[in-house]
């Protein structure tokens, strides 16, 4: 019996750690299961195949860049100003987690490329908390739109270039601050004006 | 002695159809000399190298984008107006030349990642187009801020999600002209506002 209860998230954090030692390519449920000193077979019962494990791993770490994003939502304060937070905070998580580890960033790009529909509910997930956000500032009078998820969509899409993983080579760019700014400012304007 | 002279041009023509032929890994300056009835010396005498030739030719296939769009640069009428139509042209450009002929454009790709040069200048090229258009606009009153170069570098970022090519694929996808639509919107009311 194992030391302690095989949870589903003792799987995933052990899951992640052999994408790291091994590489996407050659990561096997068998080597998550010796990492833990169990069975595959106790692995199966909680993720039924190796494409739903996968899935839940990507999804954890995706989740970590919206829980934090999340508390922005939640927080006190004008919609301008949580609004600016909120996309300063995206852009710096997805630096960050591709800078800070690019093996495993890229690890996560090629799990993300086996399964569209975690990225899908990721994206809404974020949409989601910017329309919140948005639908606050035209409750204060601060922000006008008809249409506070079209706003949001338009704004999230509109960052693409400081989120969206395809741009993660400009990350490290000397004008990206200011490229950043520029948009910023430019869609603040665009919901205020 | 070649029935027509042998100009850049009509090397550049041959070499964009001996790509499509044979794609960018097998295509050589002699299939191009062939295809022209030339020896390779002569399209050496015009282009010095293999790399400078493909240089020459993806700048010649990004030329037609920014040469049509620079028509709406030059035309009359209200700068919100034009602002609205070079966006839209540059979006449409791009999701032809992506979607009526992918093998071509799967092929420029190609070219394009060999050499970072090409696109820096189409880059700067296209963000002086909208330059000339927002400072337009400042003069007529209709837009405001106070630096139409880095309005004009925020709005060409805002938007590449609908010309840049690594979203080529979600060109197709049956919300992109609600999603286009949206952040245009609201990028003109960022200037405007």
């Amino acid at each position: 019996m194992p030391p302690e209860t095989l949870t589903p998230e003792r799987i995933l954090e052990a899951t992640e750690e052999v994408l790291r030692r091994y590489g996407p390519a050659k990561a096997t449920v068998v080597d998550v299961a010796r990492a833990l000193g169990v069975s595959h077979g106790s692995v199966y019962r909680h993720f039924r195949t190796k494409a739903a494990l996968r899935e839940a791993v990507t999804e954890r770490w995706l989740n970590r860049t919206s829980e934090q994003l999340s508390a922005i939502v939640a927080a006190e304060g004008p919609a301008p100003d949580r609004l600016d937070r909120w996309l300063t905070a995206l852009f710096e998580a997805k630096r960050h987690k591709a800078g800070d580890d690019p093996e495993l960033f890229a690890t996560y790009m090629t799990l993300i490329g086996e399964s569209g529909g975690v990225v899908d509910r990721h994206v809404t997930d974020l949409e989601a908390q910017l329309t919140a956000i948005i639908e606050a500032g035209v409750t204060e009078g601060a922000f006008h739109t008809p249409s506070p998820p079209t706003a949001a969509r338009a704004v999230f899409n509109a960052t693409g270039r400081f989120h969206d993983p395809c741009y993660a080579p400009e990350w490290s760019s000397p004008t990206i601050s200011d490229d950043f700014e520029a948009v910023r400012e430019l869609l603040l304007r665009g919901l205020t004006g």
